[in-house]
This record gives structure tokens, sequence and C-alpha cells, in this order.
């Protein structure tokens, strides 16, 4: 994984770069702008870290989480930042996932700006794009950066890298592993990132709320046909202090079961009205389910809204999984 | 991690070997047994595959599991296995973790035996021996001896080796996790092992039962002091179909709390009688509790018995981390 030559002059020749990564930002995301960054300071350069929300609590143990701006912190630097004129986007490739907010977007001036990122391209922006979807972690990305500058590898650096790529893949479970993705993590453990504690801080820093929360969650588990569902309700948030996004990662857990399929997590917005998260194993498209529904993902991740009570909802989907090709 | 030139010489000279794991076999055992069977068939070599006890339903994926004779099949094949005078001990370093009676072992007429591990040496077993605690499991160093046996890695020995060091590493959780055991995940994974796939073979295949005795256990909960404490009677097994290996792991469950430093399984033997698995985080010493109870093991993975109700049990090893020096 070779960066292109054009946005390795970039980096090289400008001075100054703001350099952010999309709202609601998660490890690797956070963890790519940290460590490019941390590196371009190395050759001298200045940059501005970016982000339009905070920093969620599993990511504050990395290096340097707290020299991120948002907008307004950024507007009271405005003197100083009104002198980047270069902008690199960090695992996302849409100025839109920076911020949605037009004046917000709008007060950024930039002559170029550059786009490294890992997800699919659905708006092309950005005068410099390295977009690679086969990448399991931006953070890979940002690694070969790194090496190509020929900047050395600091524990810091390697810190945020090494969250970065355990975020994405899972911590080495999912299918985007590759090969480069072990022989990346034995670098980054060679550069002194603790591996064992960065995976405590990200999976296993669990308020006792959230445990609780999940185990009313999964008290609501029903089977049927190999699809699990469970559901979480505006109550069980008022009853165990917590958030939706307290609910992160609780729809995979039923597929711990072998015979399970598919497995549905139905969160109440309001009465009648459900957000689904949809996962599947293997080859069952549930993209195709949510799409049903006016919702949409990827074949093993996907998401939609239905209103209508829990019974009906479900009776719906499960109906739906049954009448699309190649969906169960 | 290079292995021992006697051990490679004996492996290269020899004809016909034993190789043999403990009982109640695990991922890193049977992969390792069978990878260095595979690798020693290719260069000419005989081998006898030995187990006690039947392997594992999660390991049953693993290519070349069917291979393995327990003491009977051996015997039947008593003429041919006479003639294999060579004994290799695979993921232990004592004879009695082959078997406890001593009529199976005395069968065992080896002129010859080697061991190869990474548990504590205790009692000192065998003629040739490798042992190497800081290894995280066997199977890296039996990756290390095919390597310098000159044969070329199948994928058949990949999936082997990735699943031995998966389950010994916690898929790349524990504190065992080196830069080389991912440089070594890198190259098994280049050989042809599907990762993703073994996974889930190994982590993610419960049946509905145990998902229905974990949500039992975990409904048990009960905190105080940092300490989780669940619990898992003789009923629940009978309620859901399971048995006592199907609470492997479960001990941990508890510590994806931030606050919780250590957990407890309290396992009904029979009445009043509890067999306990204590887990800890960090410097937490569960093993000096464990002792004070007749019981030991590790500074974070420790179990003893205890024979009293429920409540006066949980009392006393309260009372035990609160009155031993860093315990808690």
């Amino acid at each position: 994984m070779l960066p292109p030559t054009e946005l390795l002059n970039f980096l090289k020749k400008e001075e100054k770069f703001v350099i952010a990564t999309h709202m609601s930002p998660d490890g690797d995301g956070l963890g790519s702008a940290i460590a490019l960054s941390t590196a371009l300071q190395k050759i001298g350069k200045e940059t501005i870290l970016l982000c339009r929300d905070s920093v969620p609590q599993q990511c504050k143990f990395m290096p340097g989480h707290e020299r991120f701006h948002n907008f307004d912190t950024l507007q009271l630097s405005a003197v100083s930042h009104q002198s980047f004129k270069n902008l690199i986007l960090v695992d996302c490739n849409d100025i839109d996932r920076i911020s949605t907010e037009v004046s917000q977007i709008s007060n950024l001036k930039f002559q170029i700006s550059a786009v490294i990122d890992h997800h699919e391209s659905e708006k092309p922006f950005g005068d410099i794009r390295w977009v690679t979807p086969e990448a399991a972690a931006t953070g890979l990305m940002v690694f070969h950066i790194i090496k190509e500058l020929g900047v050395e590898m600091t524990e810091e650096m390697a810190i945020n890298l090494y969250a970065a790529i355990s975020v994405d893949t899972g911590n080495f479970r999912y299918e985007n592993t590759t090969h480069e993705v072990f022989s990346v993590a034995a670098e980054l453990k060679k550069a002194g990132a603790r591996t064992h504690a960065i995976y405590r801080e990200l999976f296993e820093s669990w308020s006792e709320g959230r445990f609780n929360l999940f185990m009313k969650v999964l008290n609501t588990l029903e089977m049927k046909d190999g699809i699990a569902f469970v559901r979480v309700t505006k109550k069980m948030f008022e009853e165990t202090a917590t958030f939706p996004d307290d609910t992160e990662h609780f729809v995979d857990f039923p597929r711990i079961m072998k015979d399970i399929k598919v497995s549905i997590l139905f969160r109440e917005i309001e009465n009648d009205y459900y957000k689904l998260s949809l996962r599947s194993k293997d080859d069952i498209n549930v993209a195709h389910v949510a799409e049903e529904f006016g919702g949409g993902g990827h074949k093993n991740a996907a998401g939609c809204r239905i209103r209508a009570d829990f019974e009906t909802a479900k009776r719906e989907v499960l109906k739906a999984f049954h009448t699309i090709p190649r969906a169960l």
C-alpha cells in the first residue's frame, strides 16, 4: 500500500495543515489524525486538529486527544488558523461528514484539500484524494504515509495507530484483517504500543450503567428462523442512566450463537417508532431488507427505521427476510 | 525464538513419533500437535497423534483433528504403535498431564521423549526439553520448528497454528501478545489461514443452551468493592441442558466494566460446596486469595473450592481480599 506521490509532495511542500476527522469520531479517525499531525510536526510543519464533536470516553487514553479543536475553539484561534490554507480530511471523504452546518463549513476557506480515507466514495471532494476501501483502517494508510515521510515511529504515534486499527478490525476479528494488518501491528507493538492496555481502554471500559443496559437488552432476546431480535426502550435508558451511544456493539452479541444468522436491535425512538440495526453472517444480505424499509447499508451491517408497534415491526421484518431473495 | 539443536536433530534423525497433548485438550495443544505431525510427515516421518480426551466441539473445524487416537484406539493399533519409540509431549511438560491412569501411562514405553511447551515447568520430564514460558502459545514454538525443518507452511498447518495462537492470546487481547505473535500471524494469514472464520469457530459458536446459561449467570451479578460475583448452580445446568465446560470464559465477562477489578464465578458442585474461578486486572493477585482457601493459580487467574453456603462463601472471600496484603 503506497501513498500517491501527489499526496506525499503536498505534505512535504506545504507548511500549515488543518487535519479534520468526521463528526461522531471514532478511534480510527482520531488516531489517524493525531498520528499524522504528530508526524508532520516532526518534519517542521504546523498542524491544527479539528473535529466537530468531542472525543468519546473510550478514546480519551489516546495521547494527543486533547489537542482537537471544535468549530468554536477554532474560531477563537481565528487569527492563527486563517493562515492555514491546507485541509486534510481523515477517515472520511466528504466535507459534509466534517459538519452538517453550512456556516461552519463555509468558514473553512482552504486553497488545497486532501482526503485520506478507506470508506467507499460517494461524493467526490478534495483536490488530492487517496481513498482505499480495501484498507482495513485509515490508520493503516497513515502508517504508510509516516513511513514514506521518513519519520521515526514514536510510541505516541504507535498507540494512536494501533488503536485506529484495533477499532476498525474489531481487534483482528473481522474479515478485513489482512496479513498486512498483522505486519503493521507487529511494527506498532515494537514501537511501544501497549496493546493489551489499548484493548482494555477501547473494549473493556464499560460503565456499570452500560452493563445493566446490556443485560436488560439481552433479556429481551427472541429467536425465530435463525434471526435474533433484541430491543432497547427509552425506559431502559432512563433506568440505567445511559444513552443510545451505549448500545454500540450490543447487536453483535447474539451472533455468538452458532445457529443465529442475523441479529437485529430495535431501538425505541418514540412510541411505536423504532430504529433498527441489522447484522448478519456470511452471505446473508441485510442491506436488501433494510432498503425495503427505506434504510440501507452494507451486506452484513445495515439499518432502517420503522413506524409501528414492536410486534408489528418484528412481523414485517421477518416477512421481508422470507420474501426477499437471498435475504436468508 | 530458536528451537534447540538437540530437538531439531532428534526430529530429523528419528523416524516414528507419537505426538501427545494434554487431557482436556485445547486449541493450542491440538493445533500444535497436528501441525507438527503434518510437518514431520512432509519430511517422510511417521506420526501418531494421541490425546486421552476427545476434541472439543469448537476445535472440530481444525483440519486433521480426526486423526487423534485416545488410549483405547491406540491399543487397538498396538502392533504398529509398538514400533514408535519416540514420544513428543506438546503443550505440557509432565507425563501426568497426558493421563492420570498409571496403566495407560505404563503402556507407553518410549526410548526417547521430548517436550515442547510454554507452561511453567514443575516436574521435569523428558530427555529433550524445550520449555519457553515467555512464548504466548506452543503453536508459536511449533511454527519455528517447522521453519527450521525447512518445511513449507501449508494452509492446513497455518489454520492449526493460527487457531493455537488465537486461543492462547485471547485473539491478540492478552498481555502475552508480543510483536512476534503478530509477525507469525501475518505469515500464517499469508499461508492461507482464514482468520475471521477461525475466530468464529473458536469464539462464536455457542449453543443456544450455552447462551441461556450465560444470561442466567450474568443475571446473578452482585458487585462490592470492585469485585464482581456471579454464580452458576446445578439447576441452571439442568434448565439449559449444559455442562460445566460451557461456563468457559463466563468469569471474564464482568471485567468489561471499568470499575470491576476482580471477577469471581462460583460454580455449585453440590449443596453448600462451590468451585471458584477468580480473575483480576493488573497487579491484583488472586492467587494469594485462592491459596487462602487451599487453591492456587497465577496472579490474574486462580481457583479454589469452598465448602459453605453461598452467602458465607462470598463473605469469606470478600474478607480475604481485605485482609491479604496486595490482594485488592
